[in-house]
Formats: structure tokens, C-alpha cells, sequence
């Protein structure tokens, strides 16, 4: 894995009211909002995300999604390749990583998987065809 | 405030097994480990920090250090300026961000303070001077 952090995703119990405090109280204007689910926040092509709490529980494999059960952060490295999230995971494994949800095709048309740190702190390691990772590591976040 | 995020830091329960998971199993060289404390990786200029979970419940002021008890993780913008950080809080303040901590002097010889957003994760606000912030708004993390 490259030295890099490409996304943080924040869990939420309403996601109208989270967007409407980084929009208007902190003052970042959401790139994209995707229904009632799911918020990013492009800052220079490191991402924020804002997604339901139910649906990153169950994401990450949560056993409940009640608050106080999991914490309600994850933390992202993008891959460059399908083949990386792979190669990764490998090399992980080999080396005692906790695998948490081994890398998958996901239903939004990419491949993703799940590792967590001794202390429980979940990382995802995705690839996802429709965000490109730039030169400099950082995602090259689609334009409208 | 300029959106970015320039550091994310984990609780961990224990420093030495936390910084072996990081460098040995993920393969990252932390960039420095000061004492028990506290590790620092550079990830050019977005700094990853694993502090002691005790040390960071009682900085976002956090009732009791106890796992489940509050979230172990926190963001940071880590600002220009001792004033930046003062303007930002004020800012919050007349927007109606919940300050759990007003900005005030560290022992480490910064100036800091926390913010919550609506789901409850603590954002931190900070001036570092021995950290300065690159034109990019990533940290000028000191050489050795």
C-alpha cells in the first residue's frame, strides 16, 4: 500500500441535516449527493464522505447498526486496479491482517474488501472504475 | 474554512502494537514515535496519527476513557495561524456548531480546540507552529 489516505466516511443518522451542517455551518460544498444515502465531499481529491449509519454498518459487516454497537468511521485507500485490491489482500493476509470482508464485487459496479487495525479501527481497500486515482495518489473526482 | 482535512487520528490501546500493525502488516514507516504516546505517519503532508486512546478521550473531553464510551477517532484542519483558529471557532459559534472545547494553549505549544458535528465526531481545530502548512494545505511535516 502507497503512504496515502484517499477517504474518510462518516457515518450519520440523518443525512439532510449532516450535509445541510458541512455545507452551511462549516461552509464545503457537497460535490454529489446520491438520494438519501450518501454524500461526498471533494476536497482536492481527498473525500469526505457522509453516508447513513445503517447502511455503513452493514457495509463494514456490523453485527447491529444501533449507535454505541461499531464506530461509525471508516477509513479508505482507493487502488489504482481491480488487480491491486487483490494483490493487496494477499499481502495483508500473508502478513496477519484481520480480514473483515474479504474484497468483493460491490452493487455500485466496483470491488471492495475490509481489514481491520488491532484496535478495531475499519480500513476499506476499493477500487472503483468511475474515480480514477491521479498522479499524486489522490482521487481525480468526476466532474458534473 | 479552505476544505481540507490534514489529519486523522486513532485511538489505540496499545502505541507499540498499533505502530507494528501500521509499519509491519500495512508497511508504512512512522515518521516519528514520540515516547508511549504518540505516532505520527507522513503521508505526504496528510499526517495519520495513533495516540494512546486514553490520551484522546481526555482531549476531546470525553467523559471516561472507557471503549464504547465515545468514538476513537478524530478529524483535524490544522490552520495558518494561531488567529485562523480563533476566527474558524467564531465563525462555528455564530453558525451554531456545537464547540465542545474552545480553542486554548497545549502543553505541546500549540493552540487547539474541538467541534462536534450533528452525528457527534469530533473535528479538531489547531495551529501547530512547528507544523506548517504547505501552499497545497498539506503539513510541511518537519525532516529529522
Amino acid at each position: 500500500m502507497e503512504p496515502r489516505v484517499t477517504l474518510i466516511t462518516l457515518g450519520v443518522a440523518d443525512l439532510a441535516r449532516a450535509v445541510a451542517f458541512y455545507r452551511d455551518v462549516v461552509g464545503w460544498e457537497p460535490a454529489s449527493v446520491v438520494e438519501d444515502d450518501v454524500a461526498f465531499f471533494d476536497l482536492d481529491g481527498f473525500i469526505l464522505a457522509l453516508w447513513r449509519e445503517r447502511s455503513l454498518a452493514a457495509d463494514v459487516g456490523a453485527p447491529r447498526a444501533e449507535r454505541g454497537s461499531f464506530e461509525a468511521v471508516a477509513l479508505a485507500y482507493n487502488a489504482r486496479s481491480h488487480d491491486e485490491v487483490d494483490t493487496i489482500f494477499a499481502s495483508l493476509g500473508e502478513r496477519g491482517a484481520r480480514i473483515v470482508k474479504p474484497p468483493a464485487d460491490t452493487d455500485w459496479g466496483g470491488y471492495s474488501g475490509y481489514f481491520v487495525d488491532p484496535d478495531g479501527h475499519h480500513w476499506e481497500v476499493a477500487w472503483n472504475p468511475f474515480w480514477p486515482i491521479r498522479e499524486d495518489g489522490r482521487i481525480d473526482y468526476p466532474k458534473d
